[in-house]
């Protein structure tokens, strides 16, 4: 691929994921969260009050979305249609698994649970070859939080190559409180930051949480309090890390390296 | 970065490279080439025999430049100002530097050069990140082909996240060939591949050189056989591969592993 067909490709994913993920307009929109369509994200007019407005607004905290308010000029922006009357949905590309369904599939394979914990993955691309990273370490699935992180978008499912078909994807609310609940099934929970002990030096078999954090902040605060360790990956360079997807796949063949020395 | 923001940050990029990197026009273009100014990639309206176009082909040979002859459907859609007139020429974004520059770097450090060869990335992202990844693992340099492959644009500069000024970045003409080379300073080779051994299972201590196939068609023929070993990472999923800059780091990191072990 040379250098303008790469670019010919940013603007045609831009305008594809547009349509592909983007319900405009009230009644449209209405329709999508009583279908039960999974919505990841609804923008809205910041101040309007409609009746018709204030009713999608209520479907969206009952189906647990994130509801944005944003700018006429911002929707405006936006929209595919130039009719957006006030909302957009951003609907998932692909399905959420749950938390359990990871389990489950542990339990399936007779396997120590692998779960992979993502603390605010933004970039699409880093979000797709983390799944499909996942995916060839034998992790069991990935959980992500519900708020400031990418969804399942198209953008996520091609850069996954596939592997989003496979792999169950699970999406919560609070990523300090899955730790917790995770831990009381038996799992230890390991996370990824430049001053941790070096990976090498840390027990990384049995049930495990591998926590990946933001591109740019690193794994959040509260959730690393939470983590029973913290792993670094040996730094020789004169930048400060690794790409997120690049890290996660580090971590996770070194997890894979002790679970085949057995 | 909510996705949004994502896909309007697509198009900035898409606009951003397009200012950055391409010079349009006979003059400029050819002043370009006498100024030694390092084209990447020139691209020639295909047909065009005319006196002044023939003068920057000739010195786009001398100066080793990738010749791309493509419609002028396609030059218009490339072209920022509309006057192209027949020829545009994609500059690098950052200079090269030469295979003795990562000789030197490894030894100045007093450490077994450690090289990794990109057999035909094409995805800026990727080569931006196997660019941070090979800095933080303790690469003296990587090394690319001269052509099918992306080269040292903006957007690879962005992706390595400021590497790019750390990291000699080497370009070729001919990948099998300077195998050939390395191998008599010493070094052995490495390339990944998905019917390879194990890489746990592999001697990876010494001078080594570490070589990444392109991302849809991996190592190629030729370079494969030049190659001393070749080393698979354990893949347990459903799809064949992993993200490319993932399957370097992977590898990458197995080398640090062995050399900190010593």
């Amino acid at each position: 691929m040379s250098k303008d067909q790469f670019k010919n490709e940013d603007l045609d994913s831009f305008k594809r994921n547009k349509n592909e993920n983007a319900i405009e307009g009230r009644n449209p929109v209405l329709e999508a969260f009583r279908a039960g369509k999974p919505v990841d994200r609804l923008y809205v007019l910041d101040g309007c009050r409609d009746g018709a407005v204030l009713s999608i607004k209520r479907e969206a905290v009952k189906a647990g979305t994130v509801i944005k308010y944003v700018d006429k000029e911002r929707l405006d922006h936006m929209s595919e249609t130039g009719h957006h009357q006030g909302v957009i949905a951003i609907t998932a590309a692909y399905e959420y698994s749950t938390v359990e369904d990871i389990f489950d599939r542990a339990a399936e394979k007779g396997e120590d649970p692998f779960v992979i914990i993502l603390d605010g993955i933004e970039d699409p691309h880093n979000l797709g070859a983390m799944i499909r990273t996942a995916d060839q370490a034998g992790a069991h699935g990935i959980i992500i939080p519900k708020d400031r992180a990418v969804g399942l978008t198209a953008s996520v499912a091609r850069a996954s190559a596939g592997a989003i078909n496979f792999l169950p994807v699970a999406k919560v609310t609070n990523i300090a409180r899955t730790i917790d609940e995770l831990k009381e099934k038996g799992l230890w929970f390991v996370c990824a930051a430049m001053d941790g002990t070096v990976m090498y030096d840390l027990n990384l078999t049995g049930p495990i949480g591998l926590v990946i954090g933001n591109e740019g902040s690193g794994v959040s605060r509260l959730v690393r309090e939470k983590c029973d360790m913290i792993a670094s990956i040996p730094m020789k360079g004169e930048i400060d890390s690794l790409n997120a997807s690049v890290a996660c796949g580090v971590l996770a063949y070194e997890i894979v390296r002790r679970r085949l020395k057995g």
